[in-house]
């Protein structure tokens, strides 16, 4: 394994487990040592890869949006648009680095941690999208982009906070995004192709795998 | 005054107080001593209200829904439903216990407070008029009212984390309440119902003010 290769490697495996560590933990109680521990490498690795724990853990939340890619072509935007938060709530109950990053967006402890980024980014993501659609004449006359974009950012993440906050460990992410999209869309979409959207729980996986 | 008065006030001083620390620094950070500082009490006064920081954290978390009135009769149901929010989002702009008891509901620090009551308890009023406007004939059939309200709590929510998160500091949680019914409630609400609602910011004062 060439030298960049296995740099590559430390830095995702100190990344994965900064993640799982800010994710039990957040932010203030997390310790560099466990994470050191648990990604098996030297102080001096994390160090040369990240300056400081908040620098980690500003590396940790940029994951959720650098690390997932954006959702496949389909016959309409606005099924685009709703495969960004279906695909995000599949991968969400298996992929540990965006847990992680979804725990560090949400949490409020960390003053000195800057939050802003993902809302920006998904929401930017969510508003191109949602013009692609009105370009096609997918949205209603009077559906605002710049209005949806942020308000179902803003309550998918309010959905997951509190799942979390009752206990059920954003397992059921994949029937609250259903539940957002299904009561958002008839007041955005046309009616023709309002009727052919996939917004059930699953639509993640049948995503990604193309469907 | 009255000692038992003087009581009623003294813990209602400390009540402020902490939620405004809370506000300010989130329950790991906020001392008691700087709670006593602002409310101007003595520690004996506060352990005789308070057993302790996690107990008087928990009596703010509860204030949020036991101090807010139910929303006053309206021509609609739906209106009620609309105004609980819109209602909400106006006291959140000048009620520090509010906004103290907001911020350690959407806090994740703090592990050992149970936030899972406001959740449950706005969801109930919620649900509960909805049901109303269901047996009224308000809603279109296929709406169910348990899901509809923990929707609307969970999205109100994270909007509101997400207006701090952006540096909005809640001013606008008017406005994003308004955005939030206005794309829900056509989903919900039969027409002839739907086109009455005032959902517009603003709305809170004017339902305080019996409109």
């Amino acid at each position: 394994m060439a030298k960049q290769d296995r740099a590559i490697r430390t830095r995702q495996a100190i990344l994965e487990a900064a993640a799982t560590v800010f994710d039990e933990r957040g932010y203030d109680a997390a310790k560099l040592s466990d994470i050191l521990e648990l990604a098996q490498v030297t102080k001096g690795a994390l160090y040369f890869h990240f300056e400081s724990k908040e620098d980690l853990a500003h590396a940790v939340i940029d994951a959720q949006v650098s690390a997932v890619p954006e959702p496949l072509p389909q016959v309409s935007k606005l099924q685009e648009f709703v495969d960004i938060g279906m695909v995000f709530a599949h991968r969400l109950t298996h992929d540990g680095l965006l847990r992680g990053s979804v725990r560090l967006t949400l949490d409020q402890s960390g003053h000195e941690l800057n939050r802003a980024g993902p809302y920006r980014e998904w929401t930017e993501l969510n508003q191109r999208v949602l013009e692609e659609a009105k370009e096609r004449g997918e949205l209603l006359p009077h559906a605002d982009p710049a209005e949806v974009a942020p308000l179902v950012v803003g309550s998918y993440a309010g959905l997951n906070l509190m799942s979390q906050a009752l206990g059920s460990q954003r397992a059921d992410m994949e029937s609250w995004a259903s539940v957002l999209y299904r009561h958002v869309l008839p007041s955005i979409a046309v009616p023709a192709v309002l009727a052919m959207l996939d917004m059930e729980p699953g639509r993640g996986l049948r995503a990604l795998n193309g469907a």
